[in-house]
């Protein structure tokens, strides 16, 4: 079975491993409507105002940008037999604009994982999350903590 | 002026200023809208699911959360000369789950600021956001980075 396939518990995962995922296209239209709902600022909303702005061209919020990165990787290989549950996020970094055009695609590494003190039944994994755009180039990065069940919750209880 | 009034620039904040927001109300449509786009996992899209998830119940996408917690921001009292432009965001944490019916606002501290190194006509300032339910519950924190142009960039570069 392949990494991709079937629901992985906390005992599946191991530090180094890789998740990849699909891609998802990103239009002027999309920008403009996250960015009306959520980041209303000209250099998200305005071709025009954006060429006067740091971002010297329209960019897709932040935002909108790690909202589609949560999507690719739910619908990517790293299949959780809870979902993905998460806790927290550390060191988000938007390196790169991302322009109407780009196609998107993130690749996850578990960098970490560590038994719940709260949750017996449950581990915490770290993974570290990149998305790149169609010429390969990193637009964003950040370690989230995700909760992820384990296979044998009744043999962690009974440690 | 007070806080709230006119444009920011560096010079402008400092450490342990609160700047606070209005409010924006939460729905059902919304939180399964958001996810079906964004975020599509059954806690987040069905409230019958949802009681078996640790949820307990139909919670909002924490990066709902977080778009929300920006458009707060953006329409907030914190106006800033350029914007609300960020490099990245630390400890990003949801402490408690957001549901139909919740009403958000958010306080953001300024914890910090310094000089950019590569943009001399800008300062980095540090704000921790803390976003709030109806109840005054901390939903979510975070730490940003925000670019932020000096009221007198000419004479910073002279320096």
């Amino acid at each position: 079975m392949s990494k991709a396939e079937g629901r992985l518990y906390y005992e599946d995962l191991a530090k180094g491993q890789v998740y990849g995922s699909g891609s998802v296209h990103v239009t002027t239209a999309e920008i403009k409507r996250f960015a009306s709902e959520y980041d209303p600022q000209p250099f998200h909303l305005d071709e025009e105002k954006a060429q006067d702005s740091l971002f010297k061209g329209l960019a897709a919020s932040g935002w909108h940008t790690a909202a589609l990165t949560m999507r690719l990787l739910v619908e990517g290989e790293l299949k959780l037999a809870n979902g993905a549950v998460g806790g927290g996020i550390d060191e988000l970094r938007w390196m790169k604009p991302v322009r109407p055009g780009d196609t998107l695609r993130i690749e996850t590494e578990i960098v970490g994982k560590r038994e719940s003190q709260s949750r017996p039944a449950y581990g915490i994994v770290q993974a570290r999350t990149t998305t790149f755009n169609q010429n390969n180039e990193p637009v964003q990065t950040h370690v989230s903590s995700i909760i992820v069940p384990k296979r044998s919750p009744a043999a962690a209880l009974a440690k």
